[in-house]
């Protein structure tokens, strides 16, 4: 007997026959006898359609009212989950996020969960009763209802998974578990059946679209056992490692055989700005990027080249939506700064390798320019962190890059 | 200065121009100095998606659940009309039923209002702040969403004018007011300027749908002014009975000049039954429509004629939709009863002529007849109260009887 919170998005509700299938993989878990909660979203299109209406009626919407209006989507999954696995005779019922109480700050569309009251829920599925939640939502001090943002409803169920003590959260997505990387670039890529918190974090955030990187953030801190799993293969059996059974993101100490690196992630998203001749004196990096922060941009790599004749160059990456923004926000400062030019490149990638081995393991870097030293890639900029080395090439070569990469530290399927 | 609730239905807020059209109104009383809150229903044809999806997934669908999901139709208006009256510059809020709280009863599907706590609302109208309430909805004390049944969100604006003591409810609709009778039948209908709560009521329950009956109920026992009035002719003035103005419902008190009649209802949606040759002893009539009660079988007129040999006659309407239960009910007491036959007519309709006024005045009940006589259309069963004279036509001469009577009764317009 085990006590685990489901989860299932948008595509996995889309219309009422895939809500019946979802109601099987509950009921499936119910016949082994575990306890569940179910996290919804709402159906697939909804959400954007009620958004659309609120930003055509105000593009700049009150948020609270935002919130009333696009939380009814998981409201409907919610009530609509129930009622079916009650027509296949399963006690169950739904919960809004009010109900409950998930609450959370006063930061309507994007707040962020303080407490969940779980012990009415846990009562309950003592007794056997399934709790279906509207993910996405909960209540605010003021007793107004807010939304987490979205993909709030990977965070909704995590949160739930941690409130309620819950031994495994299982996250059913479009896709069947986190691969060693994109497949459609590596039809060699193999699915991994464990990835630490901290991996899948990095993964998250170079652009392997599993899971939402506060839900992956709020369970590393929590330290809920989260599984990401597919939707349209036929259902998993009891044991989270079996077949079909996804991939389990852990604690790195559940990972026996930690492999040097775990996958390969890319990011075509990004853009290069380099900021020529500023002068080298204390206070210029601050200048620059406290400027950006204020404007809202957010500037993933940075680097910095010794100085040359009292100048040097400021190199670093923005989201290719803020360029403009961030190009705005350097004019500004010219004559504060005075640089003598900006130089913009939209087209470059960012290839990461991404494991925990690597903290104890020498050359991996080495690895990664020799591999694209031998396919004459150029490498622009360069930045690392504990458990994962980045850089930055010509967009290009992505696809390249990725293949030899991956031969490269032996992830290829045999 | 008047404190108003605003009603609009579904066709008003059909769409997103039709909402922006609701608010210029919301904008029009605000700017006439009166303090507002307004009800609104789902957009129409949403809570038809929403009631298919619950039927479709399980016919005997759990009402709670039902009232989770159906509730999100209007929580979605009252967040649009929200945004839609701030974008115009007027403070605005929305309100779900749980939120002010509007307390129900547990008869989830069909609740009905207990209490309302209106101070909070009442607070912010003086500052300015118009309340937008999602009706059709409450919270059980179980603190689950209720809804209150089709057409709940009239029952919804009267009872919240009642709570927060509204000067006036003015109940937007497709048509511009109360007719003497259905226009479509005779063209030369007058539309009312005021009619009495119990001729309102008469009328509603007898065929024209203007408004739902339990909030006519409702509005005479808390005396609540109800304003009927068209959501597509321009804007009234802020006189309640000027031009645009539809159709006040009052305590007959405010209407000066009494009229016999007020207007002429019918209804095609009853079918006639015979119980034949019943024994004419006590206890026969609580028998037979005890068992129809309880099989929930409404039953509307009744007639009993006097006794011949020993037996008698039993004749009754009933909604046609009820006529297969009210069958299977008398069979069931047949041996009870020892009837010899029932016989059935579908094709009859209840003409009814209704005016508070007729208390006073002799001979009402007579024109009636005459008026029929004249056309040579045969009266089967008559039926009367204190303020109307209803009787049972074959459903063939329906618009002849309808346009006979209104001008017998000199309704005609000019």
């Amino acid at each position: 007997m085990a006590r685990i919170v489901m989860k299932f998005g948008g595509t996995s509700v889309a219309d009422l026959d895939r809500i019946r299938n979802v109601a099987q993989r509950v009921k499936r878990e119910v016949d082994y006898g575990n306890q569940v909660a179910v996290v919804v979203s709402a159906m697939s299109g909804v959400t954007n359609q009620l958004v659309k209406w609120c930003t055509e009626l105000s593009p700049l919407h009150d948020a609270r009212e935002y919130d009333a209006v696009v939380a009814t989507g998981e409201q409907v999954t919610s009530g609509l989950l129930a009622i079916t696995l009650q027509e296949m005779g399963i006690d169950a019922r739904s919960w809004q996020g009010w109900q409950i109480p998930l609450r959370t700050d006063t930061a309507h569309g994007k707040a962020r969960i303080q407490s969940i009251e779980g012990a009415e829920l846990v009562r309950r599925m003592e007794t056997g009763q399934v709790a279906v939640v509207a993910g996405f939502q909960g209540i605010a001090p003021d007793n107004r209802i807010t939304t987490l943002g979205r993909g709030g409803s990977d965070t909704s169920a995590v949160a739930l998974a941690a409130a309620l003590k819950a031994d495994r959260c299982d996250i059913y997505t479009d896709v069947d578990g986190v691969y060693t990387t994109d497949p459609r670039i590596v039809p060699k890529a193999r699915k991994l059946a464990k990835i630490a918190y901290e991996e899948m974090l990095e993964l998250a955030s170079v652009g392997a679209k599993v899971l939402q990187t506060r839900s992956v953030e709020l369970a590393m801190n929590e330290r809920v056992r989260v599984r990401v799993l597919s939707s349209f293969l036929d259902a998993p059996t009891n044991d989270p490692l079996g077949e079909n059974a996804g991939t389990l993101v852990v604690d790195e100490d559940e990972i026996v055989e930690k492999e040097n690196v775990s996958g390969i992630a890319y990011s075509r998203d990004e853009a290069k700005i380099t900021v020529r001749r500023v002068p080298d004196r204390p206070g210029i990096a601050a200048a620059i990027f406290g400027k950006l922060s204020e404007d809202n941009v957010n500037v993933d790599m940075i680097v910095q080249n010794i100085s040359a004749d009292g100048t040097t160059d400021m190199t670093f990456t923005v989201g290719k939506a803020d360029l403009p923004r961030a190009r705005a926000a350097l004019a500004e400062i010219q004559t504060q700064i005075n640089y003598s030019e900006v130089l913009e490149d939209p087209n470059v990638a960012k290839i990461s390798v991404v494991g925990v081995g690597m903290r104890s393991h020498a050359g991996v870097a080495n690895t990664m320019f020799s591999a694209l030293a031998d396919k004459a890639i150029n490498i622009q900029v360069i930045s690392t962190s504990e458990i994962k080395v980045s850089v930055l090439i010509a967009a290009e070569y992505t696809e390249l890059a990725v293949r030899a990469l991956h031969t490269a530290y032996g992830l290829d399927a045999a």
